[in-house]
């Protein structure tokens, strides 16, 4: 692989162009705006860029780095100008409502997902070194090409990215866990403490509340079009973790009603001694 | 007021000497343990310590620093010791299921929270200026002398904390929005998550939780002890915070579920737009 394409000059887009670039690929790019494509050639993010999807022709590889409303439409107007092996791979959040539309447009597509956020999204805050440490998950098929499969795991191993390889709707299901169903626990404690009644204890709790409140509400005050998306491109997954997740909220309450506060004390205990699996707190 | 003592050396017991003796307070100390007692005197928290309570005899002003099981027991104690006008206070993050009783223990008592945690625990993490900038609930009553009212509130201002008064009960309704529910919520998290059955999928949500799950799920892996006395302590306001909670989360599951992805949108845009009054960036 010697040229690769990016679609969609973002936050994702932009640090895989810089990744590739350095790692000493040749980098296209194509945005729909052509003041991301000047800005993109300016910033080294890309070699050559255009508004017009038909560079992709050169591609041997093409990352589709659009939000995930957007990737099926901009997949059908790429795939006319692929080359007969250019493998082609998408960024997207979500896997399984994705990734079949995907592959029947295309036989060498395997779709993946780089965990790499920041807090600002578009081309300005693009970096390299994004994917360094992170997980980059690869969800191939039963249709997948094994060569194809080795070639994005050798492009996600010079990203230096913690690769995973599952299906589809075990990424699904996965992410909703932790990443999905977070943001939707996170709000609903926003919007609860929002119906208080009284006015001025409403103040109050707003002048008191600290790191605890802060942290465990900063995912529900995100950008409401990415928790939209997730949840329509993600809802069984969502839906069958909201519903476990309601159970055990609903099992706290029984506890505290019937004041069974050893019951309540080993469940804590639980979940203190269950955290240390999913964070590192060096993180 | 010329002397305080402190009864009950950890975090903010020893913070509170650290900061009285500094503001040029006499300070005296009891602790249970006299390892405690030696160390306090050894870092300049106390000028004068004991493990025996008729130490208070001596104080114009006594902070009740133990925790919030034992403060009633202590304050049964300290009270036969207690000098006529001396004013009784205390530091507990619950207020009406102990003010009342403590009132009647004593007519110049006055609640009292500073609200200034830190994740470990102890003498050995106590320090000067933690109350600075944070909240300090006072909650008096109808029964609360004026003029210990006032110096009380001379004192807090004194640690330059940001002062708040209410009563108890309003106290304990703020508290259990933005301390207590959050436990409850972020516990929930981690336990549902847990409630994955296939094993494999669990591994994959541990290996692929990022920043989101780590800040939500934060103060749901704290210390099982303190979780389970906020809700004995705090029942009643608490029960009605995870009641209102619970009919957010199910609103929310209710838009995903008729696939209300305009609906939804509304209901994140209300939370980001909500979160600013409760925290601030700068944090």
């Amino acid at each position: 692989m010697q040229t690769i394409a990016i679609v969609g000059l973002g936050l994702i887009g932009g640090s895989l162009g810089l990744d590739f670039s350095r790692l000493g690929y040749r980098v296209l790019g194509v945005a729909r705006r052509p003041e991301t494509v000047a800005m993109a050639l300016k910033r080294g993010v890309i070699h050559q860029g255009s508004t017009d999807l038909s560079l992709v022709a050169e591609a041997d590889g093409v990352f589709l780095c659009t939000p995930i409303d957007r990737v099926i439409e901009i997949a059908q107007q790429v795939v006319p100008h692929l080359k007969a092996e250019a493998i082609l791979t998408d960024v997207s959040s979500v896997k399984g409502a994705l990734v079949p539309g995907l592959t029947a447009l295309w036989p060498h597509f395997i779709g993946g997902h780089p965990m790499a956020g920041k807090a600002e999204a578009g081309l300005a805050v693009a970096e390299a070194h994004l994917f360094r440490g992170r997980p980059y998950v690869l969800t191939p098929t039963a249709d997948t090409v094994p060569q194809d499969l080795d070639a994005m795991a050798g492009l996600v191993d010079q990203l230096e990215a913690r690769r995973y390889c599952c299906s589809p709707q075990e990424h699904d299901q996965a992410v909703a866990w932790i990443s999905h169903l977070p943001v939707m626990v996170s709000s609903s404690l926003i919007q609860a403490c929002q119906q208080e009644p009284k006015p001025e204890l409403r103040q109050l709790a707003q002048a008191l509340a600290s790191s605890g409140f802060y942290d465990t509400s900063r995912v529900g005050g995100g950008v409401p079009e990415l928790g939209t998306l997730m949840a329509r491109y993600n809802r069984e997954a969502l839906l069958s973790s909201i519903a476990l997740y309601q159970r055990q909220l609903g099992q706290i309450r029984a506890l505290v009603e019937v004041e069974d506060w050893d019951g309540l004390h080993h469940f804590l205990a639980q979940t203190q001694a269950a955290r240390p699996a999913y964070v590192d707190d060096a993180l």
